[in-house]
C-alpha cells in the first residue's frame, strides 16, 4: 500500500490488520445478496405470477440496498479512520475487533426487516435494525477515541482541525440512529428512511472532505 | 503493489480501493456455485435416478458458467479502468460503489433464470438477467465517465486513444444487453445467448488490446 | 506489506501465504452469521410474537459472540506467529494448512451449541466445541513448532525471550480446552464459559505483549 | 507483495491476478464448510441421539477433508506457478479464469459424494468428483502451457529444468484422476482414496521440491 506512506519517517505498521478488515467489509457486503431469494411460485409458472412474485419482494430489494449502501459508507469511513493511523495498540484492536463483529451482523437485521416489513411485527424489526447500527456507531467512536487518545497512534502530519472534524462527523450517527429506533415503535418506514437520511448525508459531507484533503 | 507503480512521478492512491473491489468481486464470483444444488432424489437413489437430476439441472450449470465469465470479464474491465487511475474522487468512489452493489446481485438473478428457464416464466427471468447487466453497464459507463472527465483522475501516461478505445469498448454493452433485455421477451434462450455472445466478444477485444499494451 | 520489512537484511517472503490465510479467517469470521436465523412465526405476526422468537434464539447470539472472538485472538495470534517469520518451509506450509481447515470448521459447531445448548444433547455439542478448540490448539502449537526448530524460519531479529514468550501463550489452550471438553459432560455451561475465559485471558495478555513490541 | 520481487530487472505486474484468484481460493475452500451440516434431530434430543446422528455424517466429514485438502495443493501449485511468470498474456488470463471457475465448482461435487456416497447413486456421484479434477488439472496444465511457451511470460531466472519438473508435476494428475473416475463405477471408495493419494502425493514432492528452491 505504498500510496499510504506519505508520513515521511513514521512507517505505517497496519497493512494486514487493514487488508483483514477489508476482508472481513467484503464478504459481509457480498452476503447481503442472500436477502435477494428466488420466489418459489405454487401454482403456474406464468410470466404474471413470477412478476407479482418479484414485486412482492420489495422489502427485500430496498432493506439490501439501505445495508449495502450503509456498509460502504462504514468503510470509507474505517478507510478514513485507517489513513490517519500508523500503527495499533490493543484498545484500537479491540475496537476494530468489535466493529468487524457489528459489520459481520449486518445481514442479520437486514433480513429480519425484510421478511416482517409489511407486517404488524415491522416496528420491532426496524428497531432492531436502527439498534444494531446504534452499536455499530458506538464501536466506530471507539475506534476513533483509542486512535486520537493522547494522539499516540495517529501520523504526524495529522493536524487538529481533522481530527475534530472526522470526530463530529462519527459521533453524528448516535443521536440519529438513536431516534430512528425510538421512531420505529412508531412508523417503521420512516425509522428506516431516517437510516437511509443518515448514509447520504454521510456520504455528502465524505464529499466536502475529499475536497480538502485526498480521499 | 509495486507493479501499478510505472507512472513516474504520479503515485497510484487506490490500492485498498482496489483490494476491497477484488474481495467483493472474488466472493460474488464464488457465491455463484450456490446456484448448482445437489439434487434430492424422491425415489431409490440408483446411479440412473441421479444421473436423471444431474442432467435436468443444465440450466443451472448453464446460467452458472454464463455468469461466471460475465463476472470475470467485469473484474477484468475494472482492473482495466483502474490500471489507468491513479487516485479516486468521490463521484469515482460512487460510481465504483454502484458497480459493486451490482455485482453483488447477479447471484440472484443467475438463480432465477436457473429455477425458471425451463418454464413459460422463462421470459421474465431472462428479461431480468439481461436487465441487471443493463444497469450494470450504466454503472461501468458512469465509473469510466469519472475517471476520465477533466482527465483528473488519469495518469499522465495514458493516450487519448487509449480512453478513446476503452470508451467505445465498455459503451458496447449499453445496446446490446438493452437488446438482449427486449428480446428475452419473444426468446428467452436467444437473449441468453446474445449475452454470452458479448462476453466472448470482450474477451477476444480485450485480446486484441493487450497485444498493445501490456495486461 | 511495508510495515512487516523491519528486519533489516532478510527479506519476508510469506507475503502470499498470509493474505490468502487472511481471506479464509476472513470468511470463515463472516460466515458465523449464518447461525443468527431470522425467526419464522407459525402465529400472527405481531410484536410480541417476534420479540418471543428472537429472544429465544439467544444460544445463537452467545455462541455467535464467542466464536467471533476465538477466531479474531486466532486471527491475532496467526499474525503475531507470522510477524517473527520471514519464510515458510513444507513443514510450516502443511501446519498453515491444517489450522486452515480447521478455522473453516468453527461454525459448524458454533451452530451444534446454538441448535442443541437448551436440550439434554448440549452436553455432547459443547464437548465437540471445545473439542475443535483442542484441535486447533494442536494445530497451533505444530505451526510454532515449525516456525522455531533450530530457528530456520524466524527473523534474525526475534529474541529467546519471544520465543519462550509464544511458545507459553500458545501452550496454555491445550490443557484448558482439554478441561472444557471434559467438564462439557459435566454442565455444558461451564465449558461455554471456560472457552470465553480463555478468549478473554488471551486478549489481556496479548495486551500485556503488545506493551512490550508494536502490535 | 515484496517477497516476489527477487527477479532482479524484471518487474512482477501480476499483482492485483494473484489477490484476486486468491481471494477466489480463499472462498471457496471456506464455503466447504456448508457441507458439514448440524443434524436435525427427529426424536428426543439426547446426546446419543446427537451422537448417532453427527456420526452418521462421516461421509461429510471424509470429503470435506479430501477436498480442502485437494484444494489448499491446488492453490500451493498455482502461486507455484504464478512465483515463475512476471506478466500474464490474455491466454494465461482464459487458463486462470477457467481454472478460478472451476475452483469454485468444487463444493458442488464435494456436497453430491457427502449426500450419496453411502447409497447405489455413491458410482456416479465419485465419478462427477474425480470427473470434476479431471477438467481442473486440464485447466492447470493450459495455465503451465500458457505461461511456459516461448518463454515468454516466465521470469528470467527460471531454468529449463524447474520447468521440466512442474511440467511432470501437473500432468502427473491428468491419468490419475481419469483412473479415479473409470473406478469410481467399479468400487467408489477405491475412487475417493485414489484422489487422496494423489494430493498426499502431491503434498510430498512439493516438500521434495521445496528443499531445492525457495517455497
Amino acid at each position: 500500500m505504498s500510496s499510504e506512506q506519505r508520513a515521511g519517517a513514521v512507517e505505517k505498521q497496519t497493512g494486514r490488520l487493514e487488508s483483514f478488515s477489508d476482508g472481513v467489509f467484503a464478504v459481509a457486503i457480498t452476503l447481503l445478496v442472500f436477502n435477494l431469494q428466488v420466489p418459489h411460485l405454487t401454482g403456474a409458472s406464468t410470466v404474471e405470477a413470477l412478476r407479482t412474485a418479484l414485486l412482492k419482494q420489495w422489502p427485500s430489494y430496498l432493506t439490501f440496498m439501505t445495508s449495502f449502501a450503509t456498509i460502504l459508507i462504514m468503510w470509507a469511513s474505517h478507510h478514513g479512520i485507517f489513513k490517519l493511523v500508523y500503527k495499533a495498540d490493543t484498545p484500537f484492536l479491540f475496537a476494530n475487533g468489535l466493529l468487524l463483529l457489528l459489520v459481520t451482523v449486518v445481514p442479520f437485521p437486514t433480513s429480519l426487516v425484510a421478511q416482517y416489513l409489511t407486517t404488524p411485527a415491522a416496528k420491532l424489526a426496524c428497531a432492531v435494525y436502527a439498534g444494531v447500527f446504534v452499536v455499530i456507531n458506538v464501536a466506530y467512536n471507539l475506534l476513533w477515541w483509542a486512535a486520537v487518545r493522547q494522539r499516540r497512534l495517529l501520523l504526524p502530519a495529522v493536524t487538529p482541525r481533522q481530527v475534530k472534524r472526522l470526530t463530529r462527523h462519527i459521533l453524528l450517527g448516535l443521536p440519529v440512529y438513536g431516534l430512528a429506533t425510538l421512531l420505529a415503535f412508531w412508523n417503521p418506514y420512516v425509522s428506516l428512511g431516517l437510516c437511509s437520511c443518515l448514509w447520504i448525508f454521510w456520504a455528502f459531507t465524505f464529499y466536502e472532505g475529499s475536497r480538502v484533503g485526498a480521499v
